[in-house]
Parts: C-alpha cells; sequence; structure tokens
C-alpha cells in the first residue's frame, strides 16, 4: 500500500476536492448541504431489483460492472452528494477464503472462537490479487461518478468479529463479548485480524478512487463503554490506521452508540485521521452529539421511520436535523440508519430537493 | 379492582414483606443484597426443560401447575431472593382472544396498523375470567414460595405495540415508530390498548399474591429520548397505574436504555409508584445510572456475557456491580440482560452465594 494517493486519484486531480461532500468533510460549510443516504444502494430502487435478478447478494458485490452499476444508480436518480460503494461486510470474508454465505444474513462455515478456530482463521489473508474485483468496481464506479465522490465502505472490526464468534447474527453478540473476556488473547487475534482484513479492504477502494471512506460498526451498540474501549477501539484504530496515511477522511458509524460517540471520535484521533466525522443514528439529536464528540463534523440522521409518514411530518423534522446539525461545524445530511426496503424513492429523491433548497431563515 | 390489598396478601400478611427484595425496593439496604435473575425461570435448566418436554411455550404459560412449578424452579435450585412469574409477554393478548403464537418469538394473525385493525383489535378485551389461569399459577406460586417474595411480569405497552404494529419482531420496529408520527391517533389508540391489557394482566397478578411487578420495555431502547417521552411513556404509566394503586413496588426495565432512564424513572412517578426501582442494561455501570435517576434503588446489571467467562474474571465483575451499586440507596442484583439459555446454572447458584457471603471490606 502506498502512503499517498497517485495522481489521478479524484481528491488530487480535484474531480471531487470541490464537492460538497469533502468540503463538509474538511470540516467547511459550503453553499449546500450535502446528503446522501446509508444503503441508498439498495432494495428500494426497482432498477436494483431489476439488475439483481437472478444473482445472489455475493455474486453482485463480486461482479465489478453490476456493482459499479448499483453503485451509481441511486446518485443518477436522487442526485445525492455522494455514492457509496456496493458491498456488504461479509465481502472481505470471502475474498480472503473463509467460508461465509447470506441467508439473508452472514451465515459462517463454522464458528470462529476457540484458539484453535482462531489460529486457522488468521491464516486467510487478503491478496493484492483477491482484491482486484474491488478495485475494478471501484474504478468503474469513480469514472461514472465524475465530479460526485465515492464513499468507500467496511464494516469494523467489532462487527466482523461478532459474525464470526457467532457464526451467525445474533440480537446481543454473547458469543463474541464472552470471548474478549474469557479469553482476552484468542480475541485479540480474532478483531486484529478483522482490523487488518477491514484496512485492506478500505485500502484498495481508496486506492481505486473512493474520495472518503465510512466503517459501519452495526453491533457496536451491545457493547459498554469499558468494553469497547478495551476490547474493540485499539483494533477499529488500527483499521483505519491505513487510509489515514493515505490522507481521505473517515466517516465513524453506529447504531445504539449515544454512550459510544466520544470513544468513536477517539478512534479515529488514535488512527491518525486528520478529517474525522462521525455518523449519528436517529436516537441522539445533532446537537447533543456535537456536545459530546465536539468539533467535528456530524452525519446524519433523519428517522428512516418517518420516510413513511406525511411529507409535512417528515419536512419538519427534516428542518429540525438541519437546525440541530448547525452546532456541528459541517453537516452531511444522511438517515440515522439504512434506507428501508420498503422505503419510496420519491420521498428520498424529494428530501435530496429539500436539503439543497435549504434551510429557511428561521 | 380493588384498591388495596387483600388481607392475605404476602405484603399485608407479612410473609414477605421482610424479605431482602422487599426491603431493597423500599429504598434501605438490609443484612445482605437481594439477587434474582431475569429469564431463570427457563432453559439453563435441565429440570425445565424436562417440565416443558412435548408442550408449547403458550401452554406452559397458560397451565397453572406448570407455570407455578416453572416459575419455584429457580429459587428451589439457587435459593434467589424472588420467583419471577412465568409467562411471555404475548399471553395476556392470546388470553384477549387476539391470533398470535411464538415460533419462537411472537408471530400476529396479522399486522395492526391501520385504523381499521385497531378498531378490531380494541374490540378484545381481558376479562376476569380470562385472567383466571393466571390468578390460579400465581396463587400456586406464591404459596410454594413462602416468604420468597413473586414478582409480577409483564411486557410494556410499547414492546407489545411493536410486536402489534410489525406483525412480529423485527429490528428497528419501524411499523411502529412510523405509526407513532405517521398517524398518531392510531397509534395511541394501540398503545393505549396495550396499556390496559398489561395493566389487567399485573394487576391480577398482585390480586393473587405477587409482592412487586416487573415491567419489561425489551425493545424501547429503539426510541430517541423525545419519541419515548410523546408517545410511550403516557401508556407506561397508564399501564401501571393500576397496580400503583395497590401499593406494590414496581421495577421497570429494558435494554440499550443509557438515555432513557430519567424518563424511565418519571413514568413510575407519572403512575403514583410509592416503591420505585429501576432495572439497568449490562451497558450502563451502576454508578452512572444512580448519578441519572438520583435516588432509586436500581436492581442489576452483571453481565450475562461473563457468565461463561472463567470464574476470577466474572468474580471480580460481580465485585465491580456491586461496587457501583453502593451509589443506590439499595440495589438488587440481577444480570443485566436475560439469562442465555446455554448458560451454566452451577454458576448461577455460585453468583447467589457469592452475592449472599456480601462485598469484602475494600
Amino acid at each position: 500500500m502506498s502512503a499517498s494517493l497517485a495522481a489521478d486519484h479524484p481528491l488530487v486531480d480535484g474531480r471531487t476536492g470541490g464537492s460538497a461532500l469533502v468540503t463538509a468533510l474538511r470540516g467547511t460549510r459550503g453553499p449546500t448541504t450535502p446528503v446522501w443516504f446509508m444503503r441508498q444502494a439498495g432494495r428500494s430502487l426497482p432498477e436494483y431489483r431489476r439488475v439483481r435478478e437472478g444473482t445472489s447478494m455475493l455474486q453482485a458485490c463480486l461482479d465489478p460492472g453490476l456493482a459499479a452499476e448499483i453503485t451509481v444508480q441511486p446518485v443518477r436518480r436522487h442526485g445525492v452528494d455522494a455514492g457509496i460503494f456496493f458491498s456488504d461486510i461479509v465481502v472481505p470474508l470471502r475474498l480472503a477464503g473463509v467460508g461465509v454465505e447470506l441467508d439473508p444474513g452472514p451465515v459462517m462455515d463454522q464458528p470462529y472462537r476457540t484458539p484453535d478456530d482462531v489460529a486457522r482463521l488468521v491464516e486467510h489473508t487478503l491478496t493484492r490479487e483477491s482484491l482486484e474485483p474491488i478495485r475494478e468496481a471501484v474504478r468503474r464506479s469513480v469514472a461514472e461518478l465524475g465530479g460526485t465522490p465515492l464513499i468507500g465502505f467496511a464494516g469494523a472490526p467489532f462487527t466482523l468479529a461478532a459474525y464470526l464468534a457467532e457464526g451467525r447474527g445474533s440480537r446481543d453478540h454473547l458469543a463474541a463479548r464472552r470471548l474478549m473476556h474469557a479469553d482476552p488473547a484468542t480475541w485479540g487475534r480474532l478483531v486484529g485480524w478483522a482490523a487488518d482484513v477491514t484496512g485492506a479492504f478500505l485500502a484498495a477502494q481508496v486506492e481505486a478512487g473512493a474520495s472518503a471512506v465510512q466503517l459501519f460498526d452495526s453491533w457496536v451498540g451491545s457493547l459498554s463503554l469499558a468494553d469497547y474501549r478495551a476490547h474493540v477501539a485499539p483494533a477499529s484504530a488500527r483499521a483505519l490506521a491505513g487510509v489515514a496515511a493515505l490522507g481521505v477522511p473517515v466517516i465513524h458509524f453506529g447504531t445504539g452508540t449515544a454512550h459510544l460517540l466520544g470513544a468513536m471520535r477517539d478512534v479515529l484521533a488514535d488512527a491518525g485521521v486528520a478529517q474525522p466525522a462521525i455518523g449519528v443514528d436517529y436516537r441522539t439529536p445533532l446537537d447533543e452529539a456535537a456536545a459530546i464528540v465536539g468539533p467535528v463534523p456530524l452525519q446524519g440522521n433523519i428517522d428512516p421511520a418517518l420516510l413513511g409518514a406525511p411529507w409535512g411530518v417528515l419536512e419538519a423534522h427534516v428542518r429540525d436535523v438541519l437546525r440541530r446539525g448547525r452546532a456541528a461545524p459541517a453537516h452531511i445530511v444522511n438517515l440515522g440508519h439504512g434506507v428501508p426496503p420498503d422505503a419510496d424513492p420519491d420521498v428520498l429523491t424529494r428530501l435530496v430537493d429539500l436539503v439543497r433548497a435549504g434551510e429557511p431563515a428561521a
């Protein structure tokens, strides 16, 4: 991995450096507030359902042409300010040769929780070659997106390790949380391996042209602050150190994280991220989040549940989100969780227009 | 419903009034710190698996002899300071004639989210007769428990309404959260009906001899504080008003509630509960919870993930929980979530002994 971006990287050659998203991630308020939606590339779009016909989720993620097409679809339709790279958190595991399927959530070939399990797991590595389909999909996405930045995507080490330790999804992530206390050395190897896989997966996307990355720690809200700091934060920082060295902005997001927001910001600092941003779920108002994390750009946090409410109710909520977002140095509008599969895409487009029109004087 | 307890109620006749649990719930520290475990009556016990053979969960809940036996089993085995009434949050729905099965989570015959759905739903009521199997199971449990208090059980209105609106379990409870914004009047009828059902279910248990009740709001952590206060808290208070009038202590518990603990305490006050207690999940240290809720007895919060850790690790954690619990006027030791099905019952018994032996001088 090189420690600087290539001359034709969109951030270097100026294609995306002046975009609303990158401007906000640099901590500056531009003329418009950027907006994109987590899981915007997905089931809510009829054109997505059409191109996915007859193709499994993992096949789609690993087909560069299809992944690029799906990545670009919501930018084309909604005019959002960023593409999010279409992938799944288990894709780097699959590329590393680990047995995993989606049904529809991740199902591992076995749980990885004993010293022997983990010793076998860490023999798998992500090679440059294995990541080539990802780089190719990113190159194609970036070429199509032009001046609209692409955000790279990866699941955070804890979330990966939670699936690995449990062998599948769970509500409480007991296997992972048990392992970190019962056998901290084995846990450290497991989550450290997940960090290296995540780091390599993100770096490949950045090298191929992503202008920023988002680290999704979907399940981190299941941890106490003490467990997060002791057993997870160092791995998240390790995952991000590589992309931090490349100099791209990093957005860090999880759900149910009101008690972890400060520690998640510290992870970005520990990783040496020069342009950090915190994604906030729908539960924590942005002005409260700003009081916790300090002068860091915030992303969020329209409640996805309100996408199905009458427009007037949703509009009032969006205006409230924009108003509270003023407490941060910069604001990237997003949902406070992913787009629900049954969301009406026209409502998302209308939301983009509302945000772009700006906040009326209060 | 009478507004005072019968003369032969265990709290009145003195059977449980001096127990460690009731003493703590009255806000006083006794010679020992009481301890019980959420979901102690359940799959972790071989004797439970034995009596459940060939019987569905709902059948077991509705069979007074079986429900009483299961309620008493963990008290017999572990010597805990309370029985928790063996039931399921959907039992009052079933008794009210609503179509619901467990598979293994609740599955409704239909989602209840339109004005017409909810209008049909609210025609179902819990009658005195329909609650008789519950009263009988409680009477039998109480007779067997003697001086050990029985804690009554119910799911809170939001958690019930989340299942009703969605039609089954879900991760984000989008249908319920959407309804409260999209159609607040219909939501109000739905959650208000759930409150009345919960209130009647709890009152029946208290009348039949429960010395305290716990209201479980399993999914409430999915709400923002603003939504909780506006759309849920009044229903929870309405559910508790009846048992508050009977004068029994009330424990209120949910998971992922760090941001809601103060509002949950306010619900107890609004309901007129004279002896309120707050259950705290494993994520929030008890000293931090005490700083949030003020001088209220706290229940919790051993991390269930640590039940599988080496004894020394678990013991140190329990001592830390006891130490932090000193920040509250009184402390009822419990887990910070239910007993996992694969927990070793001997570890639970050893935990009871550890708590009962008291904290060594620091």
